[in-house]
């Protein structure tokens, strides 16, 4: 809806898969409207012509470094899921921005709002309990094994252990079929799912005496994503430089 | 394990079912021991003699504020699984306390880290999702239903929706067997099964666009108290004054 | 693919959503071809212009008895997944196929396969425990609560029960928030979950002393049809006569 | 209970864990009625004296043996949960019974109804679905890894999928952490969980276009194993000759 108060969104890789999606969230969210629709080829000016204040960028490794550029010289905030971010990449981000006290980019790499608190959960009661082991189910057309959102949580649950003065949780497991007992990311268990008829799935177990705690986050379209991205849009103004994962503008 | 630095814990109902776990537990632990065990006809005087630091009251609510009383007074803290506490219970126990920098009391309703972190998260959770729902299992020879961990947790969960602006979940039922789409409990529905075979278990649903996440909490052995127990006894020392639940006790 | 042993199968209702889904499930499918795509309008009589052996009918309730006395009427098997069909229906299409010893016709509410399967695997284990409940979970749009084919279980567990001299499950429940056991079908608690980011789940749960059974079916796609669908067109031709519901084809 | 009518059961190994819960299951069932209970270095005459109908075994693969002929030629029907019956023992144990029309012996790995239950459940509904895999979830003092119980399923599972013509479940891993995918038994991937406040839990997962099916056992204390025991007491005199499963006496 056209208001004077919307957040003006403009979107890169507005023709891609997520820009697309992105453009039809942010067409029917209250506060935001799009004022720019870009893709590979069309000049960045268009976004400073729109007087866009927001960016989205779901575009390419090899685009987005200079959309960034552009934008933050241009003192418009950016939310950003493309990949490919290494450290020093951030680094140059940083630089960009550090001149800019009033433009914020988030760089993000899952905007689904469930395994972002499916992660941020597991790292907070880790350290309350003496084992942690992880399930991760997916459609069984996935390459990867375990999948990266399953890794990074476990080094996280790791992480939070280790903080607590944690050992690797006791597993007396003496005689074993090869591989029953799942890969071991940072010293947690990971086992890895993959079956037609599944998305998207992570389970992330702690068990302690007599009790279990499981954390589970379910995805099914990749829909799911576009509440993190608007979340993001609304956020991303108030918070200048750069924060890197969506559970940084979450107030959790 | 003696030691001069060990926490000195006396335990009142030391031969009641909690208090004797309450015993076991603290022998168990590391930096505790137990100096002090009282039943109902035993003088509190003894937790004096035995100089115990802490006191872990699993007594009755008739016996309970002359505990309370007796050891705040006398400078020991103390942490209280009894139950029946009112608001006016509570202002008094305040009172006691305040001339007392150094002593804290923690009274909490459930000493499960895992009920009380799945609570936790699931109020967090609340306001990032269109609608919520609980489903709480326990054994068949239970007298109430909802439970009242799963009514106390849809009441946080709705608070957690109010403050966030949100209405109650959308809900397109027109034809309904009566009771099919559960007890509504602050506009949260929760749905309670009875079956031998279970223990205590609950499980918190969030529900977003192509996405859900679910907070399940199983307990099955009262055991799963003890941890909590030992936590408070390690906290309350350092939290003058009165704590009501454990989660303010986490650092979450 | 084309081959002089397939079979050849029509399609009625060939431009609905599930019509079309069946067209490209049989296309895909080996050892069988599409040789007719009939719609409202057009004329039956093209069925045996194709020699198609089976027809699979997903039309409408005001269409499909027309369909049935033609299609039997030319020695034609039919798979059938239109709803509407009651007791006097069901009686006619018997007498239409009495005369036709080499033509079968298979009615099914469901071809969701692993449905099917739930529910006959309910209805076996039922006598071995004391006491079942069904948890079914759908998206917020729908309807009616409990669906139907949760209804439909627990009329099968309820009846599965008393044949095996078993009463109702013992409930201590003394104290309830109205509506928090669930809607009693036929002496079975069935609790209806609703929430956005679900699509089509249930949970058959049996207690016993110190155990519980749990059978769960989740449907996320209605594609999840089509494997039904094409076993009963395998299997319909070496069942003359009518054939009610897919679990009958399964031969458990 | 007392009566001409029961069937009168004599406990071996009455002393022992297993044992000493069959005679308290005994005891509180309908039908039948404990007469003998006997252990190590009391005399089997005892059996006789008592006019047992039925024994129960749960002693020690070092003396179940001479119970077994013992019982055998004095036409005493034997459920028998005592471990380590081998090919050879099995041979000799039918060639006893060959001479004894009315004389029935039961021996089951597992009494526990659900895992059997759930065990015939995936049998039945391997060759519906593309793909299969477990996971089990057991305590962390548990020494193998996957599961007797677990690898017994997947080597059902994957028998099945063969006798339906099926290959092994499509796999698209490229990218493997070592272990993430599981151990392979028999072409079907299992996964062993292993945290403390876990008992002995095993679920079977099925995969198809678009659904999943999950037949989960959960089993939480040792009493779940009597009423298999207490089943195969009432139908293992209509059974003469040798029974192995519990399944095999489920009329399913």
């Amino acid at each position: 809806m056209t208001s004077p108060d919307n957040i003006r969104v403009g979107v890169l890789g507005a023709r891609g898969r997520m820009g697309a999606q992105a453009v039809q969230a942010v067409e029917g969210a209250e506060g935001m409207e799009v004022v720019a629709k870009l893709d590979a080829g069309d000049a960045l000016s268009g976004l400073v012509d729109a007087k866009a204040g927001v960016v989205i960028d779901f575009t390419h490794p090899d685009a987005v470094m200079d959309n960034l550029r552009f934008v933050v010289e241009n003192g418009i905030s950016a939310v950003v899921g493309t990949t490919g971010f290494t450290e020093e990449r951030l680094a140059r981000v940083r630089e960009w921005l550090s001149g800019k006290p009033e433009t914020g980019v988030l760089i993000a790499p899952n905007f689904a709002l469930g395994a972002v608190l499916a992660m941020r959960f597991a790292a907070q009661a880790a350290r309350f309990y003496e084992s942690a082991e992880i399930i991760e189910l997916h459609h069984n057309r996935k390459a990867d094994a375990p999948s990266g959102t399953a890794a990074h949580t476990a080094r996280m649950v790791a992480e939070a252990r280790r903080s607590a003065g944690l050992r690797p949780g006791a597993d007396a497991t003496t005689s074993e079929v090869d591989g029953a007992r799942g890969a071991s990311v940072d010293d947690v268990r990971v086992h890895s799912v993959r079956l037609p008829g599944l998305v998207a799935h992570e389970e992330i177990l702690f068990g302690g005496q007599g009790e279990t705690l499981t954390i589970r986050h379910d995805s099914i379209d990749r829909v799911s994503f576009m509440p993190g991205v608007l979340l993001g849009v609304r956020e991303v103004r108030r918070r200048p430089g750069l924060t890197v994962g969506l559970e940084n503008v979450l107030d959790l």
